[in-house]
């Protein structure tokens, strides 16, 4: 598990007092930045370097968050595939758990423009983060 | 089907040279503005006025975005409920169609914090913009 | 002059009612382009085709703008100088001026990493929009 | 002085491979809710408790801001008037200076829709923030 704190600003409370649905798109995308070290551990964006495309995201709100406290964004990994994984994220504000997002990223050449399977090593750096590690 | 045009910007472009995926919430709420309007002509935001609140959204991303083309986002009902309706967007650019997204809208007081009834009138309304199904 | 139409969303109204002050520098951004064109004529973003870097924005909030009315932002050239230009935007709604803005921007080569002369074939073509002062 | 801690996401990168401008802004905000609290000490936005407008923000970029550097934002208070205060920003970058800002914000009656004077207490903690403290 990974945990990113951030802090909401005055203008991610929209209209309705609460923060704005599409600010949980930023907060989890910043929350994804130890994830992305895995497979690019200076976050060097270039075509040559950068593996990984976004292929689905979504965003489940079972809870308002509001202005001015802390939230803590818990990423995990739910799922490793051939080609792609599944992160899992949970953004907690005082004890309440808030929303739940899952992305799928997808392990791409952008020179190729072809997804390619995820190397081994990698795989295996992601399997330390899993939500519900495997049983002995 | 409502339809909502716009354009990329400088700053939606990512170091990957493509639009942002966070960028397709931001695009898509505003396709929204129409079917808020159903509920709220005015788009008068209050608690005592503004009847809806979101429980859920998602992004396919089945195709790059990229800068200058202008994108044409086609807005549809996928689902009328008791409670809540489900919208559908579909992100096309020059032909191609490049992000599907679902945002689940829940009907709700937010003076009393609780969901509330679709009115009868106002599912009457979404109906019209009901995404058809192909025939067989 | 060239002139941009903006459809405010639902999250930019932040928890004061109006549209926050940080979506200007969005707006303005997107009504850079037909300028960002005199320079690049399809915004292909690379190192070898950009010639332009931002040396400073400003922003004078002069009446407050609301959902859910358009807005027309138009952008004018107000200086022209020997490395850089300095770009003036006006963000209009229902026939009030609301925000003023500037911004300068200086012609520059990403591939050496310093501030360039501007071109003579493009100084005439921002001259087309210089802002015209009032006459005595 | 304030400091505020942020980290670059992912998108907050453009296509030129540096922090897009824009960015700023929103980190600015951020950096403003201690200073925030000094007139709304729980950050309860309403037109009865929210005592301040935006009147002017500005941006100067003397530098650029990469990922996946940490910035530290260090905040004051650059003038203190009647009825308004200027706050001064600047966002640092493994020990370089990259970006200056400054905000100006209005002590304002949201139900009066009016400016009012700053209250002397209010000055008063602002004082302890300044730039350069006035000599005895």
């Amino acid at each position: 598990m990974f945990i990113t704190t951030v802090n909401p600003r005055f203008g991610d409370v929209d209209g309705l007092g609460h923060i704005n649905n599409t600010v949980l798109a930023i907060w989890f995308e910043l929350a994804r930045n130890p994830l992305f070290r895995i497979f690019n551990p200076t976050l060097d964006i270039s075509f040559e370097r950068w593996p990984l495309i976004m292929a689905h995201t979504e965003y489940d709100f079972v809870g308002e968050l509001f202005l001015p406290y802390e939230v803590e964004i818990r990423t995990f990994i739910s799922h490793i595939g051939t080609k792609s994984f599944t992160i899992y994220h949970e953004a907690w504000q005082q004890g309440r758990l808030c929303v739940i997002g899952k992305a799928i990223v997808v392990h791409y050449d952008f020179t190729k423009r072809q997804s390619t399977p995820l190397p081994a090593d990698k795989k295996l750096l992601l399997t330390e983060h899993l939500l519900k590690p495997a049983k002995g």
